[in-house]
């Protein structure tokens, strides 16, 4: 009953015995690996997108800031939503390695919308050298609020983006999970939707920890680069990283894992919302959900072993509600989720 | 009728002539200068703060952007307001020189209050190591709307820092415009009231180019010194600076000088409202306000050659209000405020 | 025959293992596992510090650089030696992470002195404000030409560290082979000898990638950790890199493959030395050296499959020498070593 | 008798009396004032460079580190001299602009060569994405130790940088006083000698406080600007700089300036060469140079009030030499001289 985070499980055995078939030998280091040259292949063939800039780095706030750093200039702004993990998670990590500022479009809600996202890039219209230039564009797909945009809302972002000559760029921390969410392909949700670089991550989704980096146009490779060793963040036995992310995208190891854990976040959402004390602010659509329910409830849930997050103060009468966020890795599985269910329904 | 800005008029001919005075043998360089010496005693006199570090720079900018640098951590954020001057007309200034970000505070208004900081200083309560970390907070006084903090609302801001452990900046572009407004000491509206660090300005009161930047604590002071160096704002030539704030502080200057622009702003203001298409966003209550008026009007007062700043598109259909913003100077006087009023009731 | 580097072989089976059987259940991430808690423990006992911090980090890049801007200020200057990793092969990551500058200490050799260090340090002495200000002294042990400080010179440099009130880091990427070298303890090669923070380097000797950094003052725990966060070096899933580190200090493996390593460095150092036309310019002292020979010989040698770094110019007449590294790791055992002696006297 | 630097006596009349001029009516801010409009085509005259961009700055050290960023990527590294007032005398402020290093080219000689600098450049070739990359050089005119490049020497330098494919800077803050001993233009020793970007410098020759920055290609004239902002160097009341540079370039003042200082500085070191206890580490081209000369000498001419620079310690036997710098401004003239000189020979 381990719901606090989709980076607390396991990986993925095939994973592990990539990485053990990895460890044999010689190999040439700093990405100059065997296992990455198929890697690039491989990615730039499930992305149809044969010129793309492909890379490696070992956590999402690395693949995030060095991608943004890549697309943005030390006195422009990046353009997010409030909650997103750019702006709050990272230990201003987008703004150490860009020099940049964030600018929050919209309300707490965790979609930007081309009407949200125009007021914002309109109100740094008048200001000349005085305030910050227009920057790129950052959605996250999945939400950090557990909902996906459709291809349609993407393409709204985008076509302003574009409006406004800024490039485009998405945090696929859980790229995997809104793919299996939507029933499209990445070049749909990409590229064809107008994104022009992604963070496609593994971490979260059954990999030690490895994010690929897709830049659709080449031009920034060298740069990104550049940018990844100044930041420390070349691998010297990289091997490791890409035995990785081979296994990932071999056999479609990456689509399996986040159905098996969209199908118990689907699971798992169907039974709170069967309960009547249980409501959710935003509609699950993949495998993370915030919910809320009476003080009391969760207490009965958590006494019996479920491990969650939980917003806000620990403390509180019992009759205040509880704001929490419960997440499915690929492994938790319908045992897990039922055992949660039970003690919910107890 | 050049109502654009406080920094588009004359220097005041004390300061002028002050500056020509200083021009006269050898001075040791880098604020080593004799004028200097005596400038940090004034002030700390004015400021009834023996203790203070006082330091000059030529742009308000710099002032801000080295005092935050000096409170702040690269991990933490810098709490103000949306339309504040650090976040909205400073291209990225105060997050280069200190490399944190910013976090907005309330909505759109110019002044934060207890309240809305109480709320933006928790949300960053419950992400360890993983979020920005609690920095200072900055207000700006005569705020940017044209508004002035009460010395009580002052003191409940900084209280709120206080409780959190942070300190409190402020950003006095318009410092002596408030004093005049509020009747009352800098010490009031400073360190009594609870502000660690002050940026003292001149530059829009009738200097050619400085303001002092005050730390009631002077443990920061060789740090400034450094970053104020490191950022290329120590100045050789330094006497031209002290001359010009010694001249300021001479004889009340700041304060006569910021009465007469406030003076010129209230029979303005007067005229303003007595106009039945004129209204104010906000009550003006020192030298600048931001009115809405029709375009039709707009464009007959502008015709006849009133000078001013337009908020959004210069287009538009007559029937469309304009949004502007008027700031008296010094030494726009009863005439200068006279002549725009004619043109506005002709 | 691959001498190119000791990141480029396999990682010890032990390693391997540990990282499998740590891929069971669930963790908190970020590391708060249970196998970090293990580490800390016994990075502290192997270096009788028990108050020490002690936390991972990736790659050797960042390990070094953000525990140098830990201990530097933006406008200090870190003293190391010209050919020092922090110097050329980091591609500005110290300065990026610490704001500063690295002045160079001596001449190309990769020690500095008691002598070099007090000069370097003197010259900072009289510009104020106006110079960078004197920062923390980095040495690198291994040196990057092979080499190993002596106890003795450790304390020399950290002795004249001290008289100027600055810090000693220890750049410790082959701190094993250091040890092995010089046959003393971890503690008596670190702040014994006057250091104050050592990276304790794993990569290059059987790990897949990890590094412990080591504060033996606990203050500046907190500020690490927030700068690793920032810089996207924190790993949701630590407890592969505490796995690995936790194999590395059981049954003193990082030991007996540092003297492994060592022990082909010396065969392979008295082979190279019987051959009549090879001369090292620096004497090896572990388990990297750098030799030169005449271009026809080089050239025999890597004909027959050795694999190593040759600097400067990769033409060139046969009768102009090359300069080359040869550097062993724990896994290249005396048949690799034998094989490569062969080939250069057949 | 005050010979310690050329930025501590007084501006010129004219200078001043320029800025008194300015002084009237309103201006547009930040650069739009008519002066500036005036100054720009009288740089791009003087310069004989009809598209050059122009910008104003009121310190050498931001002129010289916004330049400098605006040519440098922050992995790339500035090739100058060890002397260089970028390396010693700016605390960091080029590497905190550019978020890049300096490679010191040569030895502690003010003056690159051909041979010296591609040696440095060299250096960096083989180390691919882990090394600094290659950056702009960046020279100082006249030295830091008062020679002065001839044309060939400056060709021959950026004959390299052009070979290399990287940019030259030349740090003019003494500008004028170069023209002035090699008799040429400001063409001939910028652009038509291979420069692509100057400062040229009038604090230290007869302004309050200002610097021109010249690209001689327009493409970088908005970074530069955005730069400067972002650094807090943009002036509100910008017509007090303009007003000054304009005086600076009407009549040739900034050449009757720098003859003046250096006929001084001419008069000098020929009364100091003929005293027999007196010698140059180099020989004086311009109006600054070093000497030295016996302490008990040193001392005699400061008790007769002499006002000097002192390398080193301020301590020590009589029997020490004294290596001290003794610069000549513009207002210095042969009275001033004269009276060192009476005093060296009583």
């Amino acid at each position: 009953m381990f719901f606090a985070s989709d980076n607390s499980g396991p990986a993925h055995p095939s994973v592990m015995n990539a990485v053990m078939r990895a460890n044999e030998g010689f190999r040439f280091g700093y990405g100059a690996d065997e296992e990455m040259a198929r890697v690039t292949t491989m990615v730039r063939d499930l992305f149809e997108a044969p010129e793309a800039a492909v890379y490696l780095a070992a956590t999402g706030t690395a693949a995030n800031s060095i991608a943004l750093a890549t697309l943005t200039k030390p006195w422009e702004t990046i353009f997010c939503t409030k909650p997103s993990h750019i702006n709050e998670d990272e230990c201003n990590a987008p703004e150490f390695y860009s020099g940049a500022k964030l600018t929050l479009v919209g309300d707490d809600n965790c979609k930007m919308t081309a009407a949200t996202l125009r007021t914002a890039l309109d109100a740094e219209e008048t200001r000349g050298v005085h305030g910050p230039q227009r920057g790129p564009v950052s959605i996250t797909q999945v939400t950090e609020k557990g909902t996906v945009y459709t291809l349609d809302e993407i393409k709204a972002v985008t076509g302003i983006a574009r409006e406004f000559g800024v490039s485009t760029h998405l945090d696929g921390a859980r790229f995997a999970n809104a793919i299996v969410t939507l029933g499209c392909t990445p070049a749909e949700m990409t590229w064809k939707a107008g994104v022009d670089c992604v963070s496609f991550g593994g971490t979260k989704n059954g990999l030690m920890g490895v994010e690929a980096v897709i830049f659709f146009d080449p031009k920034h490779a060298w740069e990104f680069e550049l940018r990844r060793k100044r930041g420390g963040h070349l691998f010297s036995k990289h091997r490791y990283l890409s035995a990785q992310m081979e296994a990932y995208l071999t056999d479609n190891l990456w689509h399996e894992l986040a159905t098996s854990a969209n199908t118990s976040g689907k699971r798992l959402a169907d039974g709170l919302r069967a309960h009547n004390d249980v409501s959710f602010p935003n509609e699950p659509e993949a495998n993370l959900m915030f919910f809320e329910m009476p003080r009391g409830l969760h207490k009965k849930v958590q006494a019996a072993g479920a491990q969650y997050y939980v917003m806000g103060s620990l403390d509180g009468n019992d009759d205040e509600p509880v704001l929490g966020r419960l997440v499915c890795d690929w492994s938790v599985g319908s045992d897990g989720v039922d055992a949660f269910l039970a003690a919910l329904n107890a």
